[in-house]
């Protein structure tokens, strides 16, 4: 309808002629902006969160407005490495000028929970008080939406901008969260508001998922400096139905977005991947083993990490806890604070936390991760195995504190009604667990060098066992294990870190997680929180294995009588009774009661809006007035004058016959995305199966609940 | 039907729970046997041909069997640099034993044409002898064949067998052509043969088509090391239908091809990446013009060539030298080895070729195009702008004239009946442009360094513009433009490198060249050559952008009579003489010829072996017994006994009522794979569409000659 209208329009005029190339541009144009914003709001994000999180332990007194780096950037001091330089006032020496002794150590301690405790209040009120909707991931609502659910008001300009707000002041405030499934969030938001500037995309809710699925590439790529990640992603993950238009549409939106924020340049460093790796050596063949190992674990903790989640959001619905959502939020940042701070990797961001462990140990790195007895003598020195000093033994056993720490508090933080991600976490726990298994493969291959395993690449001693390429390959099997993406976590990952040699540890990794995950527990972490809500979520991954017939879904069952209206023999005043007594969204029209061949579909919307109209229009039409949804040409001299509503009918429904195996039902409905379709037999009409019937159905098979899924 | 039977079966013994656990693990056990057998052909493929390209040169007398390469290495001469080692004989050597003069050049002249000659002939033999089908790319075919039509024999063993044998041959004869296309082909002829191992993918297309888009993700991976990117080119590029477990099948049997052939490792080098670049600079804002405009050029290329091309291979089609496909071969074979023998850049391999533009000029480089005016005095010096030399001037010359000779024969080469990809000279062409337009950009910024545009980037004159970096970004434009593809080409491109870095370059290069194909010419060439050949491949990319109804396009017209079959008024023989009068592949089936209700929808084929086997089986069917398509309990007592055809009658045919807009029943078509749909009004049945009528139509309306469209 809308070409039509177009190519009718293009005969008009020069303006037409405009207009039809707008028409055409116009998608383009609004992935654009969707880029452009999305660049822009994740710089804002990126900059204030870093500020923020500095400003937990102290502040740049010639400069407020710097973070740690920049302050000490900007007065030219080349001893910044990690430590601290003279511009940088922590806030005990802002306070009594000393940094020695037990009293300051209690004051950054105070003032690291105080704003802590600050900015997760802040974040929870702002949610709590403005926009319920921009708590959460938001990947699990998106999905759903993008299914064909519509949720109103959850992607508005309010939902944006707490989102925003409330994200930088949740991720400063220490919390166990990431900023990408609110990235995601915000870019779509940004994206159905960048939508209705376009009629095309904003009264079509088809054509507006397009764009919905670009701006979610966008998202990700903006979080992680990974557009094509971000774009795989979008296909694997999110998006419900991806045609191939969208792909290129997604790939120049994700595209301008990382474009953006490249050039925005938040972090203030050269490099435009987030965790880039330096090393790039070969790894064994043997290390295959490991690397499954690692992923095998990886989907271990995650389904843990799931179940437990699950357990704790169903008691969070359930019980009077949800009743006090900052409350909450709050003790969780006590907790999160007061057992985070002694430990020096739980201290620091996650994101550095996680920089640290896919480094490989260098001559400058002065972390006690990198106490090993080696010496640099030549400049130029390959990195040789060497024993382990006893920091790195102190290391390992803080990091195993860290692991048990980040885990638990995860379980908490996720689902808690602040924006929270899950994509850093994920990768945090997997960076430590395959450090560690890393650090002690290194060590068996420096104290045994001649097991036939290593001997041959071992031999020398140099660039043998990497241990942050197995933090890299563990962090990619948790985040897999949580979320059961393949493809997109690789290229997300070698992305990430630039490690193009590692694409086969990581898919090893990736798929075993994978497997163990599913084979543990069936649901990816978004799944299953779409479950848990009850949203009306059809998956397109499953396979539907049953062998029932449309028969036996099809609303009514044998003893109901089925809800019609007749072409040409009802009133107005019936089908206004109709319309009281049910609640469907549309009715099938039938050639008459005594034979129900169907005619055609009509929308409870369009009724009500006819009717009305008609009501107001003409005072002719009375409840006595027939309702004819023919030409009617035959009825002419009737007396009242009829309602012709054949224009609001829909002469073409989809229909399916009563045989029709539920398998093809579900394909039909998820691949054509319909939200009724008719049942037949023989040409006349039996029932009619909705969305929810066959969602019903669906939960019904798989003994659960059915009257747990939502419907608007 | 089969899930039912083998829930059925596992009830039934642990033998019947073995079977399930098969039955379930099947397809990875299909996938990962595709992988396996087509790392191994690939394996074969590339030692095959790397022997017989250095044969053409000469020849290691003390070991036969070793390429160049190889038979340096086995001596372990360190002099070995691109130049010639002493063990290995070049064909002068041979016979004269010497290397000086006009007279062992003319020599060496004489062998490279004659053996050129040999490969070529012997390949276009054995395709015409043994195997037509293994001719071309095979990308459109398997493009077609994925959408649903069946060409039987295209994946068969002989294929498999003639294709890679003659691809050897072809490629070694120094052809414009590369190896990725028949890969394709090649790893889909395995998956096809595997798949008849497993009865759930042998006997079941739509099954067996997952198979295949996993082989062609795997031929991708094999032909350039690059999983992940052939994953993409399959979803983007070949596959018609995607679903998402295809996505993690197609993954993983592109990584276990990937790894079986890193390990076989044929070209025994360390490096898993194709093209490595090992500069990881970073790129100036600025570049990004130049990057769009070789994007531009790309386009302009890759139009041109597909449309020259499409040109000569219609008149092949139509004139008489189709019937002289070997006389064609040698044609060009001649043409290309004399002509490109004296140009030591046509003369190397085209791999090579990419390689030696892809690469930045070092200290060890010796070839011409680095002939700058630079010292290298220490060791680790970075690499500085400087004058170009003569060197350099007489090499963009050579490459100029390379260019030109490597189009006009590319254009000749594709479409002939040898075994012939495209991605490999698409790349050359467009990194000879890429170089060219890099170097005068890097002789720009030494001359003019005070510009504004290079003033920051260039002030040092160090790490300043990368020729190579053009090359590639020219590479990737040539082939976006070609094939249009975007997502995977970017990921091809930087698994092929492993440059990380150049993701905006290079996604901005093939935006512009796929816009700038677009605009010039519609299709890519995989399409054209679909549509060249009257595939019919309905592409799921184009929207279909017409008002016409269900109605309209469906079979009989107005004034022609319907051929259908009544559910129990006809006879046997009536029944026969249908068959006869008509060719269709099916028939509706309705209550009876006054009240035209739809009941079903019967195949040919079941038709005619029921008919045959009810005959064979009983006596008492005559000709004059009655069709049955009901249960039939009201005509017991008939004579002769009725015919009971319930059982092959498909109750649930898929239905659209003739208002349907056909946007939505291409949809429809293409999304539900469907091969014909029944067309009704008010449940009374009016007519049939097939996938035929709407290709037609989709073709009418695009004005070209709906006839042109082949079916089976």
């Amino acid at each position: 309808m809308r070409h039509r209208y177009i190519v009718k329009k293009k005969h008009d005029s020069i303006w037409g002629l405009i207009k039809g190339a707008h028409d055409a541009w116009s998608g383009w144009l609004c992935v654009l902006l969707v880029g452009l914003f999305t660049g822009v709001a994740a710089g804002i994000i990126d900059i204030g969160a870093s500020w923020m999180t500095d400003l937990k332990f102290g502040i740049c007194p010639q400069a407020f407005w710097l973070n740690k780096e920049q302050c000490c950037w900007s007065y030219n001091e080349t001893t910044f490495d990690g430590g601290n330089c003279s511009q940088w006032w922590t806030w005990p020496e802002v306070f009594s000028q000393s940094k020695d002794g037990a009293g300051p150590y209690m004051i950054s301690y105070m003032f690291y929970i105080a704003w802590a405790l600050l900015f997760a209040s802040l974040s929870a009120s702002l949610v709590r008080m403005f926009a319920p909707y921009a708590c959460g991931s938001g990947i699990p609502e998106i999905k759903t939406i993008l299914s064909g659910f519509i949720i109103r008001g959850y992607l508005g300009k309010w939902t944006l901008i707490i989102k925003s707000v409330g994200l930088i002041l949740s991720v400063s405030a220490g919390l166990n969260l990431g900023k990408e499934g609110p990235m995601v969030h915000i870019a779509c938001c940004i994206g159905n508001i960048f939508s209705y500037l376009f009629p095309k995309y904003g009264r079509n809710e088809a054509k507006k998922r397009e764009i919905l699925s670009a701006a979610a590439a966008a998202g990700v790529s903006v979080a992680f400096g990974a557009p094509i990640g971000g774009v795989l992603f979008s296909l694997e993950e999110v998006s419900y139905y991806f045609p191939l238009k969208t792909l290129w549409r997604s790939f120049f939106c994700a595209l301008i977005a990382a474009f953006i924020l490249r050039s925005i340049n938040p972090f203030g460093n050269e490099h435009s991947v987030l965790f880039y790796v330096e090393y790039n050596k070969p790894w064994i063949f043997f290390e295959l083993i490991p690397f499954v190992m690692l992923g095998i674990i990886g989907g271990v903790i995650a389904t843990l990490f799931i179940k437990a989640n699950l357990f704790w959001c169903r008691y969070r619905k359930t019980s009077k806890l949800g009743q006090y959502p900052v409350t909450e939020v709050l003790i969780v940042t006590v907790a999160t604070a007061v057992i985070g701070y002694p430990n020096p990797y739980t201290r620091m961001s996650t994101s550095q936390l996680i920089y640290l462990l896919f480094r490989q140990c260098g001559v400058s790195n002065a972390d006690i991760l990198c106490d090993y007895n080696r010496n640099f003598t030549a400049v130029k020195s390959a990195i040789e195995v060497a024993a382990a000093g006893p920091g790195v033994y102190k290391a390992i056993w803080l990091l195993v504190l860290a692991l048990i720490l980040k885990l638990v508090m995860t379980i908490f933080t996720f689902g808690m009604k602040v924006p929270c991600g899950l994509f850093i976490p994920s990768l945090c726990l997997g960076a430590i667990m395959g450090r560690i298994v890393g650090i002690g493969m290194e060590q068996l291959a420096y104290n045994y060098p001649h097991i036939w395993i290593f001997s041959e690449a071992c031999s020398t001693g140099v660039d043998c066992i990497t241990p942050g390429l197995y933090a890299m390959v563990g962090a990619a099997a948790v985040l897999g294990g949580v979320t059961r993406m393949t493809v997109s976590l690789v290229v997300i990952m070698f992305e990430l870190t630039g490690g193009v040699r590692y694409i086969v540890p990581l898919m090893a990794a990736a798929m075993a997680s994978k497997w163990v995950g599913d084979a543990l527990g069936k649901q990816g972490i978004y799944d299953a929180h779409i479950g848990l809500n009850g949203y009306p979520f059809l998956d397109s991954k499953d396979e539907f294995q049953h062998t029932t017939l449309a028969a036996d879904v099809m609303q009514p069952k044998r003893n109901e009588a089925l809800h019609v209206l007749t072409q040409d023999s009802m009133t107005v005043e019936d089908v206004e009774n109709l319309l009281k007594e049910t609640e469907h969204n549309g009715f099938p029209v039938i050639v008459s009661k005594e034979s129900q061949y169907l005619v055609g579909f009509v929308l409870r919307r369009d009724l009500n809006l006819a009717i009305a109209n008609a009501k107001r229009m003409t005072e002719e039409i009375t409840g006595q007035s027939l309702v004819l949804f023919t030409n009617g040409n035959n009825i002419q001299n009737h007396s009242p004058p009829p309602l012709k509503l054949k224009k609001i009918l829909d002469m073409a429904p989809i229909t399916i016959t009563d045989q029709t195996p539920m398998e093809t039902v579900v394909d039909m409905f998820r691949k054509l995305g319909l939200r009724q379709t008719l049942v037949t037999h023989n040409g006349r009409l039996l029932g009619v199966i909705t969305k929810k019937d066959v969602l019903r159905h669906v939960k019904q098979l798989d003994n659960e609940d059915p009257n747990s899924v939502l419907f608007n």
